[in-house]
Parts: C-alpha cells; structure tokens; sequence
C-alpha cells in the first residue's frame, strides 16, 4: 500500500515537470527525478527518451519478438528477446557448453560427437545462418537450423526445448556457407559449399583445382516427426568451382527452386608466398560473378530415376547431369556478391554486390521463360547453360558502396546492409529507389527483420548486424564485441533504438520470430531421455535406486530431488567401468538440479523430469565429491554426496591419510556452544 | 540537417504531451508518440518510464561501472555493463572458447592444460567467486581472480586485455567455495576448500570422515609484477572437516586476519541409500557452526620458520599447529550459515545463517581481545579454541527468512540477500534495524553492489543474483535463465530498475567496478606473445614469412592482414609435424582475423599486433581451406587459401579425383557474361 502512493506521488512529478511551462511545486519522494531532471543528469536527447520507452520491459513482463543469431566462431546458438535486446540463452550446438551439461558426459556426448569429420574430433564451429522451420513459407517455431561453414555440418535444434539433437557432417565437401535454408515446407535443409574442394576431400594438388575441385549443393532431407534429418535419403547437385557463397530457396510463385551466388568464378587460387596474387584481388578481377539457379524439384526426380552417382554413400547428381537435365542454370550477377535474398511473394530475387553499388532484382517470371525456352547465352567450361543477365532482371536499386544483404518488411520495403558506407539503406521494392539511408556503428555484415524471411513479413523491427563497436562500448580488451542495433522501422522513417554489444562470437545471420509462435517445453515427463523424448530405460523413480555390480561394470540407479541425491555415497575400484543413471524426480518448472563428480570432467543439467545416461571409467583413485552444481535450495550445498575410487590392489580399507596433522582422530566433535 | 529538425520537433511533441492540461495540436512526424502514447502502448507505468531512463545507455555512450559476474558452470566469467545491463563479454576462463581462440590450438592451450587435476583433462568448471585485485582495500582494476568449486582450482585473468593468464590447480583438496578472496593488496588469493577430503585427495574409506577428512584453507602468493600466482611460495592451513563455506578477508583494522563460515559441523556424511538421513538434514542438526578467523600473518610467519609439513608440495600448517599457535580460532555462529562479509571500515564481520532469521554482527575488536586474553569456552575436539559467540558479536539484525550475503554502500546501510522470502533487505549498520524490503525474483542467492568489497563502496546500484526467473522471460526451454535485478540504491527508498536474464551458466557472486578504473590495451604490441607479453621469438613480419622444412616438421611463418594470408598455400605430408606461427600485421583498434584450418579443431582469434604459435600433426589427408573467421573486410570471404595434406606413399600427385562429372577438365571458364 505504501509502495502504490509513493508510485501515484512519482507519476505527477515525472509528467508534470515535463511542461515548458513552470509546474507548481511538486512533491518529491527521496531522489526522484523527473524526466526532465533525468535527462539532464544522464545526457539524454528527446530521440533517447523516445527509443528506451519503445524498447525498455519491465520486470514481469517479456519480448514481443525473439531473435535467433548464429554465435560464428562460439559454435553456438543466441536466443535473443526483442525489442529489450537481452541474451535470453546461448543455445549449446557445436561447441560443449557445461551450464547446460552438453557434452559433458551425458546423452548430449553422442551428439557432438556425431558431427566428427574424418578422423578428427571437432569441438567448436564457425556457425552462419541459422534458419527456423517453415510450414508453408511462415515460420513455424518447431526447430531451428543452422550451418558450420568451417567444418561443413549441418545442425538441428529442437525448439520444444532449446536443444541440438542432431549434428549432421557433410562427408563430401569442406566448408560450407549458403546453409542452413529451409524449402517452404522444410522438406529439405539445404547446405551449399564454399570454398571448392574434391568432393570427398581427397587430396588433389592445387593446380588441377579448376578439373578436379568442385562446389556442391546438399539437399538434406528433413523428417519433422522425428526432428531428425534424413541422411539415407538426402542427396546433393554438384557444382563448378566458382566458390558459392549465400543462398536461399524460392518460395511461393518460385517454389522449387533455389538461389545460389558466387564470387570467384575466376577461379583464383591465391599463392602469396609464391609472389602471385593474393585470392581477393585474383577473385575480383572480372565485373561479373554467377547466380546459380537449382531446380530442386527436377534434381530430385532425377535422384529418384537413379541418375545419380554416389561418393562416400551421398548420391550426388553430377555437374554434367545437371547443366543437360536443365536442373542448373548461370546468370551473370554483379560483382563478388553477398547477399541473395528472395522477396516475401517469391517473384523475385536481390542481390547486393559487395565490389558493385547496386542491389539487383532478378525476376523469376523472366528466368523461368529463359529456362523454359531454353533461351542460353551459350554455356560455361562445364557445360552449364548461361541466361542473358539483362533479361533476367528487373532492374537495379542504387545502394552505395558495398550492399551485402537484404531484407523485407510488409509495406514494401527492402533494407539492404551496406558494409563499407556502415548504413542501412531503406529503398522500395516497386521503383527501386532508395528513401533513406540510418548510420549504423560500424561496418554492418548481415541484416534481420522481424520474420523477414517468411511469406508475410512483420515490419516493426529490422537489426542492423554490426562487425564493428570501437568507441560504442566499455573496452573489454583487443577483441571487441560486435554490435547489434535494433532499428524501428515502422514509421515513415527510421528510428535507432539500442545498441546490443555481442560478446560471445560474431553472428553472422539471424532471424526474428514472433514468441506466440514458440511452443516451447517448461518441464520434461518424468523420466525422460531428452534424446529420444521417450521415458528412459533406465529411469528411476523413488524408491528404484540402487548400486548393481556385474563384474567390473558398476550400474548406479540415481535420483535427485530437493536436496539430495540417492545413492550419496558411491563407492567403486580404480579401473570399474561406471554406468550413471539419474533421474531428476522434479517436476515443478525452473527446479533444476545439476549433476557433477569433482575432476571427473562430468556435469549434467537436470531439469525437471530429465533423466541422464553417463558412463565412464574410474580410472583416478582417490576421493571425489559429487554435488548439485545448481542453487537448487537454501541448502543446495547440502546436495552432495562423494564418489570414492580404491587403488588397484587395495585388500584392506586401510589407507595412508593425508592429514598433516598430528592431532588424534577424534571420535565426534564437540557440538558448538552458544 | 533534416534530421536535425525531425528531432527539434519530435522532442517538443515528447514533452509537450505528457502535461496534465490539453496541450495545443503538436506537428508529429511520422509514427512517432508521445511518452503518454508510448506508456499507453506499450503498458509502462510511471515507474516503468524513470527506471528505462536510468538505465538506457545511447549508441555512442558508455556504461559508468562494469560488472564481473562468475559464469557458474559455464566455466567462463562475464562482463556485463551498468546501469544498462548489457553483456559485453563472456571471458573464457576454465572452458574452451572458440570465438576466442581460447583453446582450440594456441598459446591458451598451455593455459587450459596447467589447470589438468591428477591425470584427468578438465574442460570446465563451476565458478563461483570473481575477486578484483585490490590497492589498499580497494579495486585496482589489473586482475581478477576466479575459483572451480567443482575441480578445486584458481584462474588469474588479467584485465589488461581480458584474457586468462593462469590456471593454478589446488593439489590437496577436492573442492573449494571459499574464493578467490585477496588479501587488501592482493598479496594472497585465498581458497578455501569445501567438502572435506583426505589432503591430497587418495583414498580413505568415508567412514574415517572425521579422523582423516579435512578442509583446508590455500593462501596462493601472488606476484603482481608477473601477473601471476606464485606456486612455490604460496601456503596452506589445515583446518577440520567442517565444511567450510564463504570466505572474506579482513580490512584495515581487521587486516591480517580472514574469517571463514561453515555449515556441517556436524560431520554428516549422508548414507541415503543406506537409509540415513541425507547430508541436508544432517548437517541441520546443530543450532550453531563455527565461525573460522585465521590470523594469516602468524601463520605466514610459520611458515617462514619452517612449522609446516609438506604434501604434494604445498606446505602446510597442520590443524595441530594453526591451533597450538593462535592461528585458528572458532566461534559459534548461527545457522548453517552461508555469506560472511567484512564491512568497509574492516571493523565487523557480517554471517548470513541461511536456517536462521538474523544477520550477525561481528566485532573484530572484541574477537581480537578474546584471542589476545587467550579467554576460551575450551576447544573443539581437533584443540582448536572456542570463542564466545556472546562476547564476539555487537548484535543481530532481524532479517528474516534465510538471509545469505551481505553488501554495503555508502551511507552506512547493508543489503542482505534473503532467499526464502525473495528479498532484498536493506538495514543499518548503526541500529541492526531493518528499513525496507525490496521484493526480487526469485530467491536471491548473492548480491553485489558497485564497488562493495572495497573500502569505500559507491553506494548507487545494487544487484540482486537471482536463482530463478519462471514467468519473467519468454520460455527457452526447461532450462530457465538466472535473473539480475539491477537496484537503485542512491534514493530514500531501493528503485527496481530492470532484469537481466543470465542464459549461460548461473552466475553465483560478481563484483561491479567503475570502468575508469580499467586501463585496458586496444592493441598489442606487434608480434606479442599474450602469454609472455613480450614479443615472440617467432613473429613474422611483412616480408619474413617462409615455410622451413625439417625432416618430417614444418614451420610455417605467416602474416595476417586486411585481407590475406602469406602463405595461403601450404602443402604438406601426412604424418608431418606443422608448427604454425602467424602474426597478425593489423594495429587499428577493432581490426581482428580469426585464423582456421578446417576440420583441424583449430581455430585462434587474432587481435591487432598478436602472434600465435600452434603446433600439431597433420594426420588426414585431404584438402582443407583455411580462412579468415572474422568479417574483417569487405572481401574477408576471400581471405582464405589451403591446406593439403599429402596422403603417405603418395609419390606422383595424381590422386583420385573427387569430381563426380564426366565433364573434361576445364582449361579456364568462360567469363560470364553481361
């Protein structure tokens, strides 16, 4: 009650004094200010005022939109709520992350590990576009997807709870970038290569790069009931050596196809030591590069036909098969493009040209009827079919220097990302002329719009990606983070709201998602294996717990509950094989217990109803206690427990203690006194 | 100019509209409104509005305190701005952190490896108490100090360029809370362990508990001019298997002493599926715990005269000794107590029993009396003297339900973190009377306020760490976030200003320092070693790179700048042992390169001026790019060459190609067309 007169006291001041006109005094509680004092204390403008009124939340209540941005090298996911710009959660993906208990012992390992190449454990990831499902061109919140460009995956995270289920490895190509874009059903994930490479990854010397390298688009076919991609029957187009770079999948009127560009089709290949050349000046000699044009539809009739070979078990539709079976198609594109964004009615597609000044608007209609009546400026040294440029386009939008990205927002609108000029640049989709250009700090990579890439784009927000932050932050130190402004675009102009330092990698894509479309888990059913969103096999309820020796193998059934674990003492020999299985016996949302054995390098997160697989051999003698790493109570330091490991050879209890002192062992300690 | 008068005018619609009288018609421009029509829109209420504009920080301008919160399990530390609440950088500490470079290939591998435990590769930790080095009691700004509760280790990260120096493992004990606590000129960081164990971690069978478990309090040297912690020099005191929890050291009247808390005296030790009662209600048993002042000049004076004993290299001041020599002492303090916090002027010491209702009050001047007249209750069972808990206490604040932490501004008031009742409790230190309680949510574990734990707190901000966040954010999985509440403490009463959800790991405390005190490098030094911080034997400069071949090793010199690597082009056989040594020629602030070679697990962060070595094998054969991992240019997808790996008994270079096109090889494609 108290607290409600002292809000009603506070509202008058802070309007009132707002007047240009002297207000009569007014009753101030403590150092309330009003807005005109708290302006002038905090150096803020009316524009200021303006944009953290439209993007400040309030405790208690949340976000409008969330962002998913790719963390680039963390190898990780960043959930992000908008328009408050707050790091909701770094979704564990490709790199282990022990908060969340990914990769640290629990059924998560298999995960991670399933996304090795070759040989070689692979621990992180240069993750690039991440892209949501979609149910008929709008996202539908169900999984997210994204690529690691620098060790050629694809992985799936599973938005019922925020975690990655699946890591897939590309075993054909050696990097990737136009990932993870999903068709308007999410019948496939597509992955396309960047830099070219035997398919397979042989080793073949650089100088037969332009015979024996190759690109290739990877149609990863995604089975929704059981949020799983589908390798058997996924399959692939191969591709020139031109070094694809962004892609994304028609929609709508160009529904079955897809949009690849490219940025050296010179086919330079560097040897700076050797006093050629370096690649960005080799790749950026000629004015044109190619837009590669996929019927996906076609390919995959030809998949089914047979037409296909196969290397390291993909079936791959040959570069021959695909430029005469008129699956791909080249378009001249200007010049070492970026950005290949597809209009939100699927009747066209942009390109920003990071050498070029032009966004240019290719017309699907136009291409199709090229494509249709075979209508070729002649072919490439692959013998792939080349469509006019000019009759291919609808026309260019003068951007300035070095647009890169675009997207779309519902009244017509397209934002394009111009790096070296650091602004976004607004212009109109129906006469291609720009109305405003918003300084963004600094040199802005890719761009996001709030669902941007759908069908029905929302308008509102767009997110200019910054690569650069000098002078925007505190120095934390030679790496500087990047820099995300959240731009208001629903007015007639431009509005720059907050600036959102990412100090946790550098994003390359994102997208923005409207929250009521997320359907998102808070607990899990008792006993559940988050893996197989099953009951676990080995889930254990109250009462269940026990310790099971078969020879040197030691089954531990667990349970954890506020606050203790059952077994607490556990006791093996050096050398057992240990098999952990815990269930969490809560069920009350946000009651997480965590899980780890001090220098065992195990630590699971056990959320409520969560059950965990953990096995591992005792190979360390000694004393380890095991605790909830969680705050889980007031006596959450209290839910421990230790793991004892008897040295090899140990016939006797009797053990050499480690005390260093001389002090007799004493047989109960005196209770404190008050 | 435009804009200009789009915000003169703007700014008069802002203010104009918020006047209780009917203002004339004002020109609006665009969709902009006024804050009437924001707060209608957007459901702000009065206090909503002050709080955003205490809290907004505009594009351009910075935050005035940095925060330094432990990343809990995460492993890492995050630095987080205030008042604005903005992660500006998740540090890597004991976890691989890619976007860093941190572990994945060079000069940090050294680091993650030094803090190995036994024979045991740890790749993680639960952090818990981020520490400041201090000047004379207060925040110097160079270094900060973390401990691993769940791996019993210490980590220096020096704050010159935020990056983590040393990872020093404690070989005695298997856990540790206690930390990484400084004396007032830094002269120790001190770690005091946890759940007792036998020193030096072999084997006891756990019903020797009591004779042969024992905590441990490690005085760690630090050498400031190194930056480092000096191992050799650095000390132990055994204490009783009580254990011990929180830990703080004295301050200026109280300087040379340190104060420990614990919270099972009792000695439980679990047995749950024994049928015993858990740890939780056995270590609940006793009204009261042992306070622990260690007077840590005495005991470093033993150890100069060689009163130690020696285990696995550390002296050791036995628990016989630390009692017979006035070193150790015990009060009774109440309840399974869990913060103990020294007050600015170093005077009293402030415990939080977390099953109690109070804070207690400690005096140091009649603790110091008590010990000087040798006047004790008697001696626990291990001959440590007790205290009176009456005689050493000034009094007892009524807190309320489960009081944990204590902080401190500058006027005399204590905030206590109160985690049942999910409060904060704001109370003078002059009359223990509790004035006002601020609602959080939920359960506030640790608290922190902006330069508490010095001499000389700011007052101004308080931050409530709270445990849980169930319905203040939209839902990310069953894995919730944390939530900071940042508190306004400059007024009469406490202000919630704004929430900040924590999404990796769960923070425990943090310290909150003003950003002029950093002095933080924008650049290094060309060719710097970050480790050595000098520069590297190695470094490359423009016009020395070279590849040396040594029989089957290989040392690769490189340069890095805008946007090319020299070499770009390495071919080497498999088997071979690569060393890299790459030097990034940039010196403008912001200017990064990343470096990878992909599917090698290899990835460094390369800021302006920094030189990296990295060595290893180059076991699979192939064909591998290796790339620019940062935006750093326009062109920076072209800052990227290759790394062939010739396969073994390779002798002409025809290999089998990848290609699955029957087309002839290409002598050169046809440049594309217009």
């Amino acid at each position: 009650m108290k607290s409600f007169v002292i809000r009603g006291l506070l509202g008058v001041s802070l309007l009132a004094l707002a007047c240009s006109k002297p207000a009569p005094p007014q009753q101030t509680i403590g150092a309330s200010k009003s807005v005109k004092e708290l302006m002038a204390a905090r150096g803020l403008t009316e524009a200021d005022v303006e944009a953290a009124l439209r993007t400040y939340v309030p405790t208690g209540k949340s976000d409008d939109y969330m962002i998913f941005a790719s963390g680039g090298q963390s190898g990780q996911v960043l959930a992000i709520g908008a328009p408050s710009m707050r790091l909701l959660k770094v979704i564990g993906v490709f790199t282990p992350e022990p908060w969340q208990g990914y990769g640290y012992g629990g059924g998560s390992n298999a995960v991670i590990e399933g996304g090795n190449q070759g040989t070689h454990k692979i621990t992180w990831a240069d993750v690039h576009h991440p892209n949501l499902s979609e149910t008929k061109g709008d996202y539908d919140g169900e999984f997210l997807f994204v690529n690691d460009k620098a060790n050629a995956r694809v992985a799936v995270v599973d938005l019922k709870d925020f975690t990655t289920k699946q890591i897939v490895p590309n075993p054909l190509v050696s990097s990737d970038h136009g990932g993870a874009f999903v068709t308007p059903n999410t019948d496939y994930v597509i992955e396309t290569s960047q830099y070219p490479a035997p398919l397979g990854r042989e080793y073949v010397p650089i100088d037969q790069y332009k015979d024996k390298y190759r690109g290739l688009a990877m149609f990863w076919k995604f089975d929704r009931a059981k949020g799983r991609i589908d390798v058997a029957n996924s399959w692939a187009v191969e591709l020139p050596p031109y070094t694809q770079d962004l892609a994304d999948a028609g929609k709508l009127d160009s529904d079955g196809f897809v949009f690849i560009n490219s940025f050296n089709t010179e086919m330079a290949i560097g040897g700076t030591l050797e006093g050629k050349p370096p690649i960005e000046s080799g790749a950026s000699q000629g004015d044109m590069d190619y837009l590669h044009v996929i019927d996906w539809k076609k390919a995959e009739k030809l998949v089914a036909e047979g037409k296909t070979s196969t290397i390291k078990g993909i079936r791959v539709v040959s570069l021959d098969t695909a430029g005469k079976e008129g699956v791909l198609h080249l378009i001249g594109e200007p010049k070492s493009p970026h950005g290949v964004d597809v209009t939100p009615d699927g009747k066209e597609i942009v390109v920003g040209g990071k050498l070029d000044t032009h966004a240019t608007v290719f017309n699907f209609e136009k291409i199709k009827k090229l494509i249709d009546g075979k209508q070729y400026d002649g072919k490439d040294s692959y013998g792939v079919p080349i469509l006019n440029f000019q009759a291919s386009i609808r026309g260019q939008a003068e951007i300035g220097l070095g647009p890169l990205h675009t997207v779309y927002d519902n009244k017509g609108f397209a934002y394009t990302s111009v790096f070296i000029e650091s602004v976004v640049a607004k212009w109109s989709l129906k006469d291609l002329k720009v109305i405003e250009k918003m300084p963004v700090h600094y040199n802005i990579g890719h761009i996001l719009a709030a669902e941007g890439d759908t069908v029905s784009p929302d308008g509102k927000y767009v997110v200019a990606m910054n690569k650069m932050s000098m002078d925007r932050f505190t120095n934390v130190g030679p790496l500087y983070p990047q820099n995300f402004q959240l731009l208001d675009v629903d007015g007639e102009k431009m509005r720059m709201l907050v600036d959102m330092p990412i100090g946790i990698g550098e994003p390359h894509y994102s997208q923005m998602i409207k929250v009521d479309k997320l359907k998102t888990t808070k607990v899990y059913k008792m006993g559940e294996n988050v893996y197989t969103g099953q009951k676990d096999p080995s889930a254990t309820l109250a009462g269940q717990e026990k310790i099971v020796r078969n020879g040197t193998t030691v089954d531990v059934y667990m349970t954890a509950i506020r606050s203790h674990f059952t077994p607490d003492r556990i006791e093996v020999d050096e050398g057992d094989t240990v098999n952990l299985h815990i269930t969490s016996l809560e069920q009350s949302e946000d009651q997480t217990h965590g899980f780890t054995i001090n220098m065992y390098n195990i630590d699971l997160s056990l959320e409520p109803g969560k059950h965990e697989n953990v096995t591992f051999v005792a190979d360390m003698a000694g004393v380890y206690p095991m605790y909830c790493t969680e705050f889980c109570s007031a006596l959450h330091l209290e839910m421990a427990g230790y793991f004892l490991v008897k040295p090899k050879g140990t016939t006797t209890t009797a053990a050499p203690a480690g005390s260093a002192s001389a002090v007799p062992a004493a047989a109960s300690a005196a209770p404190p006194k008050k």
